[in-house]
């Protein structure tokens, strides 16, 4: 236990502290690069047994380890517990293809001004797997490493926006009332900095809660979240909060609610809760019913859980890379897919609208100017209308409304921050967008 | 830590230790009823949270404790990992339904000679699904308590029988060799109890290895095992093999091989291990492609993993109960199913001819007389040549090839021994079969 907590302590100190020292310098870290750090080359996880020092171990934080995280990410069932997200047993939404040849030679320019193209792009990224849809049509899809159509990999924070989502609906129905405190659902937060918050402002991350997801910093709020989740092992002398919902009752609250947007993994975890309370379903039966089983995804998804079965909102979800498009084509649609309304037309109008620019800027995201925070969702407010879905290390759904195109994309970028891929990856979804529809 | 391996120390010392005693003097001990110990009723991980004392938590051992089992044979995926078994992308096969109200009524007698009717039959045997196919229709389907058509079940030693079904493939398309010794796949081997067993020991478990399986005691193998495999918390300064595999490597012969049947689990790890070696595929990997892809499930199964994500090959899997009862009614056709020879004819008819019935008896089974134990199928060599695949707390596979019928049972027993359940199971299956066919 003390080997695992020292490692623990290793990665949570070293990894995050290198990235913090380089990012204050502005210069992308040398690691090795997508062709070297290929997972089934490197052997990781391969034979029976795989080499000792090749082994990814269930129970410590070997996982998260750069280029170990190139295999986890698209194995996660193997290191933690889960809950599945149903399909149901509906056919199979087609996907129709229609490919095309001309895209790897995109060209653009980076946010820091080197040349690249789309090709390029894909192993810059240390893609996994990226799947283009133009006008509902697969115009490209890759897969690498460790990843493949079958498997599922995980969305990270891309999570955060199916749990938005699902409050949207809610609160269009009815079910959940947006202007309401936050203890009407859950009176277990009125000591916290939830206290006097609305389900709204936990919707658009505009709570000020004391929670730092600064991974450099051993004392930040993150780290006990991790222990109390179950998401890390805990020291035998651990005398703190045992599940994600007994962490939440210990936040405390830092200034004033709705003046700015703050990111932070802790209010979808209390927006979930929120919605559990409203509804008598779990998230990953909400997920289920308003969503996966609607869309006719080819797999079950899942959600990672925390040590008392809770679907892990924050970052919780991992999907085939396919039903992540099908996902993002339903919202493209206006919530029209698979013969049906499954998102209102007012909830994607509402994502897609955006919220307070001003709060927004707040919060000094330099590769994201302009954009605002809705539903947990990013909108871009620019030219094409795109709103966007992240997660750390790289994941995406990316809607360009005026190009009609969608695209998803799974990853393991060696560091977790994605200011170091954007500069990489969000000239590149302008320019397929611009090429795709000759602008 | 400390507090879960007394929890741990608890459960392994009382349980099972009662239960010896209580088998000593032939009495089913009293535990609540079926009905009594509904885990939903209960509220055993309903709510958010669910109340404290109906926490089955990830980690600790409450998960196998009765009641909290009966929520838990149902949900494991939330508490354990687990690798895929890929259903493929083929359409599901139709089960056709031909749904019978007279079977509850159908009487037999219990093996301690008791009256009793079907429609009993399952609260006696806390039957959680059972799903009963004549001539490949499903004439009787039920679910109770945690469980539904769309969950999967903990399988438990039903798993072994696929593992051996497996190895029987392999061994009839001359890719593994029964008459090997067991150190021509795995050199690891050389200095165990396996070190001068063959594949076809291995297969039929005649293999003689220090391996107890006896809950009651503390110092018994199977304890090691659940440490090395990752299944139980080891303690702090636990030095000993945290693999299967390097358990595996540890164990130690006792008498001869080939003199008599000694059921272990054990050695469907070897087995597993040995045909990963022959193929470079995985179990859950050979598990799909060999079975799983071809049947047309309905869903994905999995496997349970070890904490480097080797499949439980003793235990580990988890399948709907509609999918298991695919799986049964393959074998019942021969092999044939979904329009293709799933399993070669001469595997099936090598499983159905049984083994050695005089080595059988010597391992003392007093509620299966005239059995013998081939490629990990128990063979009844009863008048209506019925074969059977069995998982501790009840879990089933009945093949009745006269009466052209198929069982599949997942259940939650209170006491980990079949011995239980068989008097109110075994007669149960012979009474509904003659029914059917009018015997």
């Amino acid at each position: 236990m003390k080997k695992i907590m020292m490692r623990l302590a290793l990665t949570a100190l070293t990894l995050p502290l290198f990235c913090s020292l380089v990012f204050a310098q502005a210069q992308i870290p040398k690691f090795p690069d997508a062709a070297a750090s290929d997972p089934v080359a490197l052997g990781w996880m391969q034979g029976f047994p795989p080499k000792a020092e090749r082994i990814i171990r269930f129970g410590d934080a070997s996982f998260y380890r750069f280029p170990a995280l190139r295999w986890s990410f698209s194995n996660i069932s193997q290191l933690f517990p889960l809950v599945p997200v149903l399909r149901g047993d509906g056919p199979v939404t087609k996907l129709p293809r229609a490919e095309r040849q001309d895209l790897d030679a995109v060209a653009f320019t980076t946010l820091d001004g080197r040349k690249m193209n789309w090709g390029e792009s894909l192993s810059a990224n240390y893609t996994d797997g990226i799947l283009v849809l133009h006008k509902g049509k697969i115009v490209y899809e890759r897969y690498f490493g460790a990843f493949s159509p079958t498997k599922k990999h995980a969305a990270m924070s891309v999570t955060k926006s199916f749990v938005g989502t699902l409050a949207a609906i809610l609160t269009g129905e009815g079910k959940l009332d947006p202007t309401a405190p936050v203890t009407n659902y859950v009176p277990e937060l009125k000591n916290t900095a939830y206290g006097d918050a609305t389900v709204r402002q936990v919707m658009d991350m505009t709570t000020s809660v004391k929670f730092s997801e600064v991974y450099s910093d051993p004392k930040a709020e993150i780290w006990d979240f991790a222990r109390a989740s179950g998401m890390m092992p805990a020291a035998p002398n651990y005398q703190g909060p045992r599940t994600t919902f007994d962490f939440l009752a210990t936040l405390t609250k830092k200034d004033q609610h709705d003046e700015a947007f703050a990111y932070k993994s802790v209010d979808p975890e209390v927006l979930a809760w929120i919605m559990s309370r409203a509804t008598g379903k779990s998230l990953a039966e909400l997920t289920s019913e308003r969503i996966w089983a609607k869309l006719g995804a080819e797999h079950d998804a899942f959600y990672m859980v925390d040590s008392i079965g809770a679907a892990m909102a924050g970052g919780g979800l991992n999907t085939s890379l396919r039903d992540l498009a099908r996902f993002g084509e339903m919202l493209r649609l206006d919530g029209y897919y698979n013969g049906q309304q499954i998102v209102p037309r007012a909830v994607v109008a509402d994502i897609r609208g955006g919220a307070d620019k001003g709060k927004f800027a707040k919060a000094g995201y330099k590769t994201l100017p302009g954009f605002s925070y809705r539903n947990m969702w990013w909108v871009s407010h620019n030219e094409h209308g795109v709103y966007t879905a992240r997660g750390v290390h790289g994941q995406l759904i990316w809607i360009d409304p005026k190009a009609e195109m969608v695209i998803v994309r799974y990853a393991s970028y060696p560091i977790g921050a994605n200011a170091f891929i954007d500069p990489t990856s969000l000239p590149a979804y302008m320019a397929l967008a611009k090429h795709l529809i000759g602008e």
